[in-house]
């Protein structure tokens, strides 16, 4: 349940309305908004009276909320979440945000490379990991803390926020100076531990959906981290494990749809995991924004053929020019409504 | 392997071509084309010699052919196939179709009122199932011969084709008198007796991917239609199945891509059964033409709550008018290029 | 619902609860059983009140039947329903069945070593193909009736029963005459059509689970045949298709405790189908025996690598003695419970 | 490649193969054995020429891993690896182990009960988890240090080992001392950064499956322990998500199979996880032991109703004596070959 405070509550009310939740068994999270506060009812098993809080003074009213999650549901929150990442909002009204670059840094002169192309095409945040997860443990496992000075010294020199992916703590700890958004990764979607330690962080949170994981399982992740405190937080549909093989995963772009039902947060999706081959990132990106994402991760690379990790899904500037051109004008469409 | 004839090559020269093509132990598959003949080496396992025949008089190249299917590869045949459904065509640079009608045809006033409303709207293809494929022996089963009768009044009276589905040779035959494109519904997809009677029909067939099918799968059984002699094949990507539960069946976007590389054929898509719930067909309609789709099937009832099946996925009247509409605002953009 | 007729019932009782069902606007299915009759109440959306019945002379009572399903539901029949073909018991108390035999009959001279080797290891059903379901349709199709001339002289000539396949009415048709068991194949588990050509024969009936199918479908397709007459149904687990990558198929074998579970139809297994590759096919045929199966369909071929279809999930000979004696082990000991 | 010393080599020797590992560009990985040592060459892409080393003194033979994993191949070590937990063999010719108990510690009394009940009947290896990873942040999460204490105390108390879970490095290092075999859970299956920090341990790794990962990817997490130096891994097969709706997971026993013939590690079954519903968890254990599994993991619980989680999938102790039961009864009859 959601005790929706008046906007004229104060803060002794407030304090009030968490004192008689606890009173009654539950959990009481504060949850302050723009123009007023509200109160989630947490630790709950079966429907919550409102009876006990419905006339305490300054409530409003007492919104139920049907989900196992709360924090993310769309009940608690009808309205959109926009998180900003270094100056560009994400989510809601705002214009579909393009992320791109390499998977991996592998080089300074790589990544200015391609920074400077896509800074030159209007792009605003960069992708780039420099923890790797990896399959082989033989595998290059990303530049780690030198690539984090690369991404520093991009930040420096281009009007760019950098989003990169933390793996543990300790990484975490590391890339959370220098990201302006940490992405936490499909095979690590219920790495719990790693999902409360995002919602003790105030960066905004790029979380994946894992390779099987339903939407509400989805859903309650991004719940660990807004429970924690973090509410800048927005999911990525990358495609899922199937029988089918043309493509690395099956892009569900149905998600993006249920996703912005079900909840407030916004919602990316990432052609270039799904397609796992380059020919086929243009039409599933392009697919993704008429399907009403608020962004698309795209992976660019100066010489696809020679990246030390998914060279085969990578877009030549070339092409990511393409694809740019594409999004626009498809935006352009579909806006003017 | 393709032997392709010099567009000058006499009928006798491609019959002596054929007659080499059995003395190696092969079969021969003869393909007139618009400007030129070709022959198909069928019944190899690995790869032919071109030795015997590029000599011949009148071949003018030996086409290797890679894939499993010959018929439908793009290797066989580089330019698109446009398959023309009473007078609307599918296909290569058309405008891509929809295809729209109430899951199955219900009454002569359901047909009628959801006709008249969707001719109004410049619709030009009618689908609507007389014999519906039914998981329980108790659920509807189509209005059959009864339903047929409604189907060609209102192509009597309305200037529109029909697409309606047969599940057997039975009523396939019962079919073909009346519809402008015959149906091959997912559940039928490998079924192999079924395919080669399609493939002795002269009426376009639209076949749809079967609910754990490969595209190779898909492919293949197109490939039986056309090694009978029917070429208007549109194939279907209407979902597969998978873990996810938000929805009927996971959309399944990147065939269109993978399938316009490997084929020549055309390819639709289905939003509805992918859906299964009506809010979610608009935002994947535009997804699935974004993605490059030569045309929608979409499912519309005049009261989708009384429908006898599929009600939840169907959309209303204003419903279709809003999906058309926005389609065509993308098609606008799209096309600009 | 299900009204079950006291065992002394008389016909013209029974046809008196017919009556009332029809006027209650149901349809009712007479279920004649060894010891008493029932009647099955179809039609019926919801529960149906049982009040216009249990009064009825010869009426024992009513009994609620919750599942889509009906007569193969064990909620209508709470005991094992015994297929018995060519003499041999399937399903209840009966010792697991080993059926076994190539994928498909190729020649004379292989079936008759097979069946020579199968016979002289107490084999008593002989699986094999005559019309077989491919994904190219330029690959074998089977021998057709020349094939069906053979599997008639097998039964001839050894004391065994024939299991084959049919994949339309036609060669339904041609097939019943000599199968003494017929095979709907995973491809067809929802070809409606041949599910009521099925329902019409008095031949015991093998349906496979579809590849994606689930056990409600499964049991709905059964139903299919149930309802169209024929009691003689047996159930098979084939694996199903998954993003699992070292078998063909993934083979489910809750499926087997489930189906027990729900039906009262016996299950078997093929693990031949589910492995495609013959190192894993013994594990898997313990698994199903252990696992509750009620017999298993194993491929055998004299010469695997030569075979026409499938030869990599074929058992060798001597593989399919290793099978057989480690089967009887693990049943001799879980039986003496 | 894997570089075979000859069982008198000296260190000197070991030693200068490895330097000329070094030299050729690779890296050496020293793996020592109970009768020789052999090098490891990692870090090859493509097949590493033998001649190098091959007829350096002590070598005896240089054999070829054809697989992205070494260490965990059976092409590296042809005999199978037996771990040994609370000196109770798991692997090779060892007899299946059953690892039992609750699926979350929950209090020393539940504990006590279950670990009497199972010590009773034989068991010697108990389960149980004190941090649990819950899908939902409002879930009970495991008892913790409170949990571990308990642990602590029924090794004092019982002649047991227990396993218990680790969700991250700090959780790692608290059940380190505790546990005799440590469990990296199916959502952990690709956490690399925990599948470091177990290859660092010396306890047993208890290894499961993921959700949606293939055999390689299972056995590439076992590879990061190893490489990390700590060769006590046994992997765990507990089912896979799949559109199967009638069970919690889908339980791959091929997995069994394929396991023992790629790697050397020993691999259990988890019939519990798998079936989700407890009257399932019977037939699909038996069926495991069949298909070969080192041993079982399953959930026994004194108060399924009450448990705080995965009560449905937990066995009552009447239903894990007759699973033993009819274990031992299996186990007898195939140890009879």
């Amino acid at each position: 349940m959601l005790i929706v405070m008046d906007h004229a509550a104060t803060p002794q009310q407030v304090e009030a309305v968490m004192e008689q939740v606890r009173a009654c068994g539950f959990r009481p999270v504060p949850m302050p908004g723009a123009e007023r506060t509200a109160v989630c009812v947490l630790g709950n098993t079966g429907p919550v009276n409102p009876a006990p809080f419905e006339n305490l003074p300054g409530v409003k009213e007492c919104i139920r909320v049907t989900k196992p999650y709360k924090l993310v549901s769309r009940e608690t929150q009808p309205q959109d979440t926009v998180v900003t990442v270094a100056g560009t909002p994400m989510g809601g009204p705002a214009i579909p945000v393009l992320i791109a670059g390499p998977c991996a840094v592998e080089s300074r002169d790589q990544m200015f490379r391609t920074v400077e192309f896509l800074v030159s095409h209007g792009v605003k945040l960069i992708r780039g990991g420099v923890y790797k997860p990896r399959t082989s443990p033989y595998a290059f496992q990303g530049l780690g803390e030198k690539g984090l000075e690369i991404l520093a010294e991009i930040k420096q020199q281009f009007p760019v926020g950098v989003v990169t992916e933390a793996l543990d703590h300790e990484n975490f700890n590391a890339v959370e100076p220098v990201a302006d958004m940490i992405q936490i990764g499909a095979r690590n979607m219920q790495n719990f531990s790693l999902l409360r330690r995002a919602g003790e962080s105030r960066k905004p949170i790029l979380l994946k959906r894992g390779l099987a994981a339903t939407l509400e399982e989805l859903l309650m992740a991004a719940e660990y981290i807004l429970a924690g405190g973090n509410r800048q937080v927005v999911v990525c549909e990358r495609g899922v494990r199937t029988f089918a093989d043309h493509t690395r995963n099956t892009l569900d772009l149905s998600a993006v749809a249920v996703v912005k039902q079900l909840s407030h947060l916004p919602i990316v999706v990432d052609p270039s995991h799904a397609a796992g081959k380059w020919p086929y990132v243009i039409p599933l990106a392009l697919a993704g924004v008429a399907a009403g994402a608020h962004g698309l991760l795209v992976e660019v690379h100066p010489d696809p053929a020679r990246a030390l990790s998914d060279g085969p899904q990578s877009l030549t500037f070339d092409k990511f020019a393409e694809l740019q051109e594409k999004v626009q004008r498809l935006l352009a469409a579909t806006q003017q409504g």
